[in-house]
């Protein structure tokens, strides 16, 4: 997962960036970017760390130009390292083409090779840059064109914006992996992943990017190209059980709708009697809510998050486990000692956090307790986008809920099924990818993983 | 306010010193600190900013030695300047004394004066160093006996931690302004502002330090002396309301379930009809919680914070106001739309903050909006540790309920009853200062303010 | 101007080319860097800013590998920002190859243009990428060939040094602008630009690369290849007035020994009548022991250098004109006061920090100040690798050294003759590039400046 | 040593402080520090580390107020750490006082043990800290006669500057071991260690502030104290031998004309048949310019030094010996290879490095090496400010310059003699300290050393 931002023709865009990437964070950590352009240069910022830290007022001054794209970097493919922050920019003979990109493609080992074989020279590991050498090389007249060339080549998942000198462009996968949503934005226009970055920016949804659509914005006004052939969407729904915010509608419809509505039907496929529903914040809140109010039984945010957590711990003595877990959640003793308790997650992966909450909330005194998942078993890696670990390391893979139960310490453990899911989300089950439960994979996975010389240390 | 942690007798003091301090975040954010001692000789490291700012694996494990005390600061006296960190270390000829201070002294002009006319010479501007010169000069011959005599002089609110060579020392004002808990760690011991810092260090609470109490821990064991006559207490009602941790226990009682208990008592003395109870996240949560089980109106988190907010923001366009309170929380739209809705809020100090909350949950489709606040009306300052402003920035000292909900947009505005409120509290009301609300202080409030040619810039 | 080191065969290589760098700080302060290859992998590490503010014994232990290349960087094409900082690293269809260059391409714009319609693209605003394109492109069987094929291409001055999977290359230009030696280094063998850093890291000279020639070096020894026609050569006389460490053979002779030839030449030609003779220090120091010798009049080194100096000042006064000038370097008065002096400097470029010294010495109190400069007047900008300012801003374009006198406000101003000076030289003066002082260019200077949408900031 | 520089009625005081210090950063690199007074309040800032690193424009601005004093520290008393940085700076009954020392104080043990008893509270571990207690403490009605009754109780080395509310006061101790100058500066007055920094400033130069004598400068002029005992003066000659910049006057006379008497008296007794004579640069280079001249032998600057290198370096292979000697100064191997030299040093310490140098230049080829340092032996420790380590670590502690010369590698090892140094002195022989020649101590060395459970880590 990554962060998109654009803005065409508003006087401060690079602050609107700054403010759409700001809201954006939670779709990746490791990098933020933006450029502009201001008519006649190029300008752009990125660094490594949150928006927060890459970003400040002289810098965001120094960002000149109505329009811009931003980005937020969730690594998946390239390494952890400043050359791979986005969005990339490059020198052509077309001139200047910045590109920032949400998703994963999957066919980049032999894209490369062919390449390397005509002479490109690569200097990051990150698939987009096999994109713009596409794009480039692309024997077509102008640039919307030759980005519909290039990407008629690759496979796998991807929204893209696109910065030249005189266009935003926006461009989603046929099968729709990703979100992209379009506003109109004081005049101009605005490009998210999601609305919620709409909402501080202060722009007015227009619509969704649709799948396979190629929308380019230009001084001329707005133009839409669907240059690829129908194909049977594949949209994320894993956007909707844990990752996109609640405040954000994604692919048209609302995120926290959509998760009460999975904790409503968690209820109903698995009830529990206990005193209390309780959350794992902030990512269980939503279906916890839906679960307290279909079961009727009392919801409380017991769980209390601590909000000056960072990324990194000091490990104390060695016997103190859990630390790391209850130092971000301590549960509210007093509260649940004694009681019988329903914990609602969005979801497993590979139940070792899992684990530790349950011995947390029994130190604290809980008697019974019921976890709750408002997704089915994870059972498959992902290949465009989400890092799921390898299959070995997912719990669900080779264990029966009931096995996993016992591992992570839960007197009961509930899944919601596969279609109870389906038929609680907002837009029709048979339009989302699923291959994490199923292993029913929408595009070919790639074959290995690309080796390169420079991959650890550059 | 300030954040206390103290250890005696534990071989990786610094490391639960520094997971305390975590623990006690919310308690102050501009400086922290740890000193320690290992039989021999002091260690100290303090820093601006945030406890996992300040210290790293490197610096804690150059924190030697088995006891030790930690301070993160919340400026009541004394400038935000590194010089002002606590603790406070000092060399005199008994040694060596480290002290940690949470709350504020009331009759420190007259004590500086006289001790410098007696030709004490003042480092920084704290109150505390006040105390560390009483204790220094006091005839008494054992260190427990100077402290009770430095502690006799002084008025006002304060929990202190004192480090020495031999001693750990713990002592609370007669009053019992704020709260200080012990707790036996690891085969040693702990003190803590409140008992989440217990329950992340494995310590296991034993008791409050009483109102007026010194407690001496040393190697042969733990002691109780209470200099001090009886007084009627005066503990911080705003600890319950607002300060604490949900998941801490202070003043022997929860807070989660104090707050809860301050919801039912608002929403029998408030009703209103809407569609859904919306609390102001994070601290409004658990009176929200208790106005909607009180109430029988469905509760909904559907403001949604922002966790990567840090404390500075960069203004965009002048006309897009209320964007900082909006990146922070932002509403989710299609749930409240055209929704009569009711806002729970721990409580309203200028106001100001109320009013763009008011507005973005309008522009949001909010129809109706009524605003609960869990305190009654805020009109006086306080003088012995929460800062708030001056008389004339506090909107309830020269506004009625129904002006103010008119100032700030609301629909309606209520808060409960001070009767209320105390009557929902865990422990007896007579026992609280109320101060800040009755405007009848429990000590006479210092005359002007101290002056310092070195205030400013040291 | 740059600085060049390599390493091949040493267990060391970072911790060599480090302190080769750090003695060759002088020819480039603007950042950084190392890469190493191990055999399996390559390792690289650059920053802005000095050798020793870029690395660290940490980051030194990481780059891996018995050979490698580094670069100190002196910026005169593409912008002072990371990405411009060498060795350039990049992955292509043959492996891996990294560059460093020291020198100027002339005619970059033609070949950028036509490597950009081939669909190259561009991350860099440096010279030196085309030539990796050149290399890349090139449809010769190996590297070396291709190496040569590519520099048959470009126009100019280069030292270049090449680093593959299985070598350490290095070419130089036909007409050898830029000086670069080879050494025996600890079993293995070395290459700088100057023979200083062959003293600190204990190598034992060989020889000068050869105008045109391309050393490879390889697991099979050190091979010579020689693809380029014979053409005037064309040393740059300026690495021996000015730019080398008197410390340093270039071109197979002493920099020191030269200096001080040019300064007795000047005593030869333009005597005076003074008290003493005073060097700018440090680079006016070998001139003017070869002034004072050869004239018989006392040395002094009585313009005191403050070594603590950096590159930034705070402005006090605007009445305090000079003072960062004196700052650096502040004369003896109680030396100099009524006395005749004759200063000796080693080039001329603006005027304007030779105005405030004479001022500055004026009022230390000196009587007649005679200048002599130890190079023919500046005035032609260098289109090979020195960063002179344009025409109009070299103050011997437009005044003969009478009027320069005047404007900086000697009582006399002598400049040594151009024959005077090739004369002096330790090589014949033919093979020197003279076009600073002539305006007559060995190679045609470009067209123009490239421009880039890029340039300015990335 | 450190330096010192205050200024009295200056509109940028504050920049005129910290030109001052930066051009007496050669007497103390550790830390440096301004406080500035604006007549109602006192500004401070104080760093770890270089003036440069320490101020920048921001800082400098924010320092209000015409006038302030400065201070350079040379850790000496008390250790490494921010706290110990000056100037020192307290609150007490009078008001407000800071302080900057340049010395050592000799008797502090008794004096804190004293002040302890009397409940002195001690911040940091620095002897002036004690002074300002002794200010503090004194029953005298004002200022000036607390600061002498203060000083008369303390033996030692100082020069101090203090700052108060009204006054900038300059102290000198009886003894006058450290220099300090006093000057018109734009209107006002200022004092430095070394004139070099009133050149800087284009202060004019008046005087010596005398032993034994505190000046008051106030808005009603500058008055004069002389509240000692006369007593034999004991300037340290060590500052005309190493320390103070050979462009300043210290004690009335300049420091590079004393050094060339010293190597003009070192030729005379010291003579040696030789081809060059070269410095030890740059502290070496006065007395070898007098050798020179009164020997008639070839003066040639041949070891060069290299400007950038800082004050860490990175060891590479272990048999790489005197790298980071010859990493900082590197002979020129073509100018004396094969030739007989004489090397000419201003002392030696343990002799450490310049077995080194002499190494580094027997390997560039050097035939015959002559040692001529221009200080008599050091063989005792100082006690008044220079850092010498202890007897020993002073390799003329126990050894005679022919054992010397063989510990070193070098031909022959000449020291002036101690007669002849004070013949060449620019002052009367009597009126200095040379206890570090002699172990003749003009005051009684302190009996062992004070202990602090603060000391280490603080």
């Amino acid at each position: 997962m990554c962060g998109l931002f654009g803005v065409f023709n508003h006087k401060e865009a690079s602050k609107m960036i700054y403010l759409g990437l700001y809201s954006l964070q939670h779709r990746g950590q490791e990098s933020a970017g933006i450029v502009t352009y201001d008519g006649k240069q190029a300008f752009s910022e990125r660094g490594m760390g949150l928006v927060s830290d890459v970003f400040n007022e002289e810098k965001l001054n120094a960002l000149k130009g109505a329009t811009g794209i931003g980005h937020t970097r969730y690594s998946t493919t390239g390494s952890s390292v400043l050359k791979n922050a986005q969005p990339f920019i490059i020198e052509h003979a077309g001139g200047f083409l910045a590109v920032a990109h949400n998703g994963n493609l999957t066919n980049t080992r032999a894209l490369r090779n062919k390449l390397e074989a005509e002479g490109s020279i690569f200097q990051t590991t990150m698939d987009s840059e096999i994109v713009v050498h596409l794009i480039v090389k692309s024997k077509k007249k102008n640039i919307e064109d030759k980005i519909a060339d290039a990407l008629s080549q690759v496979e796998g998942a991807y929204s893209f914006l696109f910065l030249t000198e005189n266009e935003l462009i926006a461009a989603r996968d046929p099968r729709g992996f990703k979100p992209l949503g379009l506003a109109k934005c004081h005049g101009g226009y605005a490009l998210a992943s999601e609305t919620s970055a709409f909402d501080i920016t202060q722009a007015e949804y227009i619509r969704e990017v649709e799948p396979g659509e190629i929308v380019v914005i230009n001084k001329n006004g707005i133009r839409s190209l669907n240059p690829f052939p129908e194909i049977r969407h594949a949209f994320c729904i894993f956007e909707y059980i844990y990752f996109a915010k609640p405040d954000s509608n994604i692919y048209g419809e609302n995120v926290y709708l959509a998760r009460k509505a999975l904790g409503r039907q968690l209820a109903r496929e698995l009830p529990a009697k206990a005193d209390m529903v309780l959350p794992i914040p902030d990512s269980g809140n939503y279906a916890a809510l839906g679960y307290a109010e279909e079961s009727k039984i009392p919801f409380e945010i017991g769980i209390i998050r601590n909000h000056y957590v960072g990324r990194t711990f000091i490990q104390p003595l060695q016997k103190m486990r859990d630390f790391s877990v209850k130092l971000k959640l301590n549960p509210t003793r007093q509260l649940i000692r004694n009681k019988d308790i329903i914990v609602v997650e969005d979801s497993i992966v590979r139940g070792t956090t899992s684990r530790s909450r349950m011995r947390t909330l029994r130190e604290a005194g809980a008697r019974k307790i019921h976890m709750r998942v408002s997704c089915p078993p994870i059972k498959y890696p992902c290949y465009f986008g989400i890092d799921f670990p390898t299959r070995n390391e997912l719990v669900a893979a080779s264990n029966e809920p009931n096995e996993i139960a016992k591992i992570i310490g839960a007197d009961s453990l509930g899944y919601i099924s596969l279609e109870g899911m389906l038929k609680s989300m907002p837009i029709k089950g048979s339009e989302f990818c699923t291959s994490c439960f199923t292993g029913k994979y929408p595009v070919k996975p790639p074959e290995g993983t690309t080796k390169s010389v420079l991959e650890k240390k550059q």
